[in-house]
């Protein structure tokens, strides 16, 4: 199945708004078997609305649309398609009631007349119910079978729309077919660089098995995507499956999660089955550590709380970094690193302490210190290990790249 | 001007990676007067990019695409561009000179042969230089003055050769012309809902003298962005410098910035400006607050340090907090978070400590403690002001909601 995605509206075109929403709707139609060979955005104007949707429907005969649904005379999208159909519009007033019902229940009191647009429904479509807003989706075809589904532009009810609608019904019509599907796995590195990783996987760098393998360095590492295309739906799955295991066994220590999962989730699950728990000691990263980690739900069985150190005098006076180590070593040095981490262990009574000093920049770079040079420390129980490395990137990167590696040096120690 | 964005690559098209040049882009060239008429995507292939162009040059005549100039297969811009144009490729011998030199600098070695097709230009093309990679762009012209402007896929690429090469040639066509731009400013309000800030507008609230005003709320609060359309460049930067401080009164003690500004920037500011020194004590955010202030370069002057509070033995033992307090009050109390402010002043012998103690779910919500309730204190010098509030929204959005009242609250203290 071929279709095209045309995304309306004059915030998407001017650029105020990134559209998300293409992007989303095509991995997702993807790993259906559906695939998208164009996709286009155009304005609020009925014009532009009508050229872009009939020339998709004269190429591909299946088209979505998002955006242009609501009550305002900007949204054009219903009326204007209904028209390329060769269809009226005819008024849902059980919709209506229940649109009216909603609004009370909400407590806005009685619904404005201007919002009937929105229950005027091309004849013999199919509406696509909305449980996230007010704008219903719907599904016009025609006797050629040439069919277009308008959904809504707000982000969180098109996916709503897609899930609870769209996709059972695109779904039931591919049933039988001779499907392919496009489908990734993704496996997350840190700690490695690209090329390393690449002689590190050997046979594998280049793909496995028809498998495509890419490369995608960023903040958190390297993340591995697997991506299987034009095979059936199982085929696809047990291919991944395996080239994943393959990956990981091969990426060994590097290898921490599969696709979206965060470092400090890992982290946070490695502590709590060993009934471990932790405390941060942050300079340079000023807290970024601490809120990375209690950023995952049920993190407070693991992490107690933290010391941000920013100040030599807070190193000293809270965590205990000795001046001789300040005015021998300086305060990014590994000793400091290493007195931090255990400073903030003893001194809070936790398990773990994982400490981070260093040059964020832009300013404050030495040739001894260049910016981006960070130490880390964590100390298990008494036992210290030690990091440094100069990370590349600007201010926000190189926080981001500590709190990263502090997190990976705290896994490897825990995890063994 | 009219003109229509291509963005080519099948990462783009299958949604694996999100399209953001195609909206820098149209905000770009809207702000000199150039008008989008229509955005497409295309895959790699060479017949889906031709056609997308060929229709797009049929309609109006002009064309920036973005990707697939690349020195591999997948890279097809280039010829099928310039055979649309009519044209052949030719070597520019200098321009591999001087790849051939940057491989070396950069210590790479010998630059492949496979490399070459990079330098391969459409006859009579112009090169816009790439200073941020290797791929240039180009700018392609027929003797109808039909023209197309192949920029490289790297956002940071893409932003260069636009803003270096492609925006002069653009702004020098369009002078002399009466052009009309679409330009937009941002006021940014923070602790007001929108309806209210609709009040406080009054007569503005839906626009001011020919600006549009649309209202934005996010997590940050309610941006009110003004935009003019159709104004020469001079008339739109009058109206809307006019038009900015017309909100700016109104909105009063809510707004608290312009554009992209971060509150904890103007935060940071107020204080430097008075010599003040800050400590934050973080329950719920687990050191958000703390990672925020010191994003901003420069924040060492004001920000000593904190605690990362997330246990009730560290509120105890590193803030001071009584027993008495968390036993009759609870850790996410008035009382609690008064006294974490206080503690983390004294503790770290600051001008200001802040504190946030809440629930931010998912788990943990009770009937009088519901997920969403944050306590926040903030002491200047003894004078303790304390603020509770119940925020809607994931655990994420719980959070750094929290982080942004609480800078709000010292912002307001602070600047009176």
């Amino acid at each position: 199945m071929l279709l095209e995605i045309i995304t309306i509206g004059d915030e998407l075109l001017l650029g105020y708004t990134v559209d998300t929403n293409a992007a989303h709707l095509a991995r997702e139609l993807a790993s259906i078997g559906v695939s998208i060979v164009r996709r286009a955005t155009v304005s609020d104007d009925a014009n532009d609305i009508a050229s872009a949707v009939r020339e998709a429907l004269d190429r591909t005969g299946a088209v979505i649309t998002t955006g242009g649904l609501g009550p305002t005379s900007d949204d054009r999208t219903r009326p204007v398609i209904a028209e390329l159909f060769g269809r009226d519009l005819v008024p849902d007033e059980e919709r209506w009631d229940a649109l009216r019902a909603l609004w009370k229940e909400r407590g806005r009191g009685e619904i404005p007349e201007t919002n009937r647009t929105q229950i005027m429904i091309p004849r013999g479509a199919t509406v696509l119910t909305n449980r996230h807003g007010t704008a219903p989706g719907i599904w016009l075809e025609d006797e050629l079978g040439r069919w277009c589904a308008m959904l809504p532009g707000v982000p969180r009810e098109m996916r709503g729309v897609l899930a609870d609608e769209l996709f059972p019904r695109l779904t039931a019509r591919l049933d039988g077919q001779q499907r392919v599907v496009v489908r990734s796995r993704t496996l997350r590195t840190t700690g490695v660089a690209e090329s390393k990783l690449a002689e590190l996987l050997g046979p594998l760098a280049n793909g496995i098995d028809g498998l495509a393998l890419a490369y995608l360095p960023g903040q958190e590492g390297v993340d591995l995507r697997l991506t299987a295309r034009d095979l059936a739906p199982d085929a696809a799955d047990a291919a991944l499956t395996g080239g994943i295991a393959a990956l990981r066994e091969m990426a060994a220590r590097y290898a921490y999660a599969e696709n979206q999962t965060d470092l400090a989730s890992v982290v946070l699950n490695e502590c709590d089955a060993r009934g471990l728990t932790i405390a941060v000691a942050e300079s340079c990263t000023g807290g970024l550590l601490g809120a990375r980690l209690t950023a995952i739900p049920g993190s407070s069985s693991v992490v107690i709380g933290g010391v941000i150190a920013y100040s030599n005098g807070v190193k000293k006076g809270l965590l205990g970094v000795t001046t001789e180590s300040l005015e021998r070593h300086g305060a990014v040095s590994q000793e400091a690193a290493s007195e931090m981490a255990t400073g903030v262990r003893r001194r809070l009574g936790v398990d773990i302490g994982v400490s981070i000093t260093g040059v964020a920049g832009p300013g404050g770079g030495t040739p001894d210190k260049p910016v981006g040079l960070v130490w880390m420390a964590v100390d298990v129980r008494g036992d210290v290990r030690t990091h440094g490395s100069r990370f590349v990137g600007d201010r926000a990167e190189i926080r981001f790249r500590a709190t990263q590696a502090a997190l990976d040096l705290v896994r490897r120690m825990v995890a063994g």
